[in-house]
């Protein structure tokens, strides 16, 4: 199976585009519609508005108890409840890159609380995070969130949160796309 | 500038391959001589014994003191002096990758000591390193290194020294070619 994953705004696919919001930097375009695609190569579309791509790969700052909690609870993608969804792409800046692993890890755990954060947001929020930086893509990350409706106003509380942190202000761009399944 | 490198193996290039080793697992055909591109997308070429592609990264297990010695006296590719260079591509077990960021770290510094090894060879040995675990190649990494002809033995002690740790016990995949510039 493909590590690779295509998220194509445009007109066609199972997700029917409901906000597109600018959070910080350029914002991406106006698309009615998304579709996902697993494949290692490039999907032969039709124009659409945007195509960005990402690939799963290891974790990189979670330590042996935050693993054990979250892959004890964090639920799998595709529930049928979960018809609601949120596609944020994200980038950080120059500044956070260069830094060591352990400065990067300081401010993303043990200052900011990330992982801590997100676990207390499952298993309602399920989450793939897609890494794009290394293969010339505009943002860094693309993260996939899934949830029941009647969780939306959690996700939002948990946005909200990590925005919060001294983690995001590294980030100099990042949009959010709100999704329903239809 | 592009982060992708191809390293070509063929009839074409500035570096002469002088050896051809396996050290674990399937090696690489032999080629006559390397050449190294930095562009985005595949060079077109003639038909090659084998290309293999990599982009440089962030750093990944560096602290700020390992980092701060390394910037301190690590030396530039491409030194007049440095004829001789190495090409390793390396690929680690799915049990490596596994791992939490924490436990891979413990294994690659506190306890094989990767970083403080690879620093007693500075400034003699130049690296870049190169990963490709993400992009479906067949190996994780590709590291270059290039050396004078003098140092060529602490080199061979350097690569003697790293196979020998715990974290070597992780890799299923290595090949080792020797070159000179000519």
């Amino acid at each position: 199976m493909s590590n690779r994953f295509w998220f194509i705004g445009g007109r066609d696919g199972p997700w029917r585009v409901t906000g597109n919001r600018l959070i910080v930097g350029e914002g991406l375009a106006d698309a009615e519609r998304l579709d996902i695609r697993n494949t290692d190569t490039a999907p032969a579309l039709s124009p659409t508005a945007w195509m960005l791509q990402g690939f799963t790969s290891n974790l990189r700052y979670a330590t042996t108890p935050e693993v054990t909690s979250l892959r004890a609870i964090q639920p799998p993608l595709g529930r049928p409840e979960a018809t609601r969804a949120a596609l944020i792409p994200l980038k950080k800046s120059a500044v956070w890159w260069d830094m060591p692993q352990d400065e990067r890890r300081a401010i993303f755990e043990e200052t900011s609380h990330h992982t801590e954060i997100g676990l207390a947001y499952l298993p309602a929020v399920a989450r793939r995070l897609h890494h794009c930086r290394d293969i010339g893509e505009p943002f860094d990350f693309l993260t996939w969130f899934e949830f029941a409706p009647e969780h939306e106003a959690a996700f939002d509380a948990l946005l909200a949160q990590l925005r919060a942190t001294r983690e995001w202000t590294f980030v100099e761009r990042e949009a959010e796309i709100r999704l329903t399944r239809e």
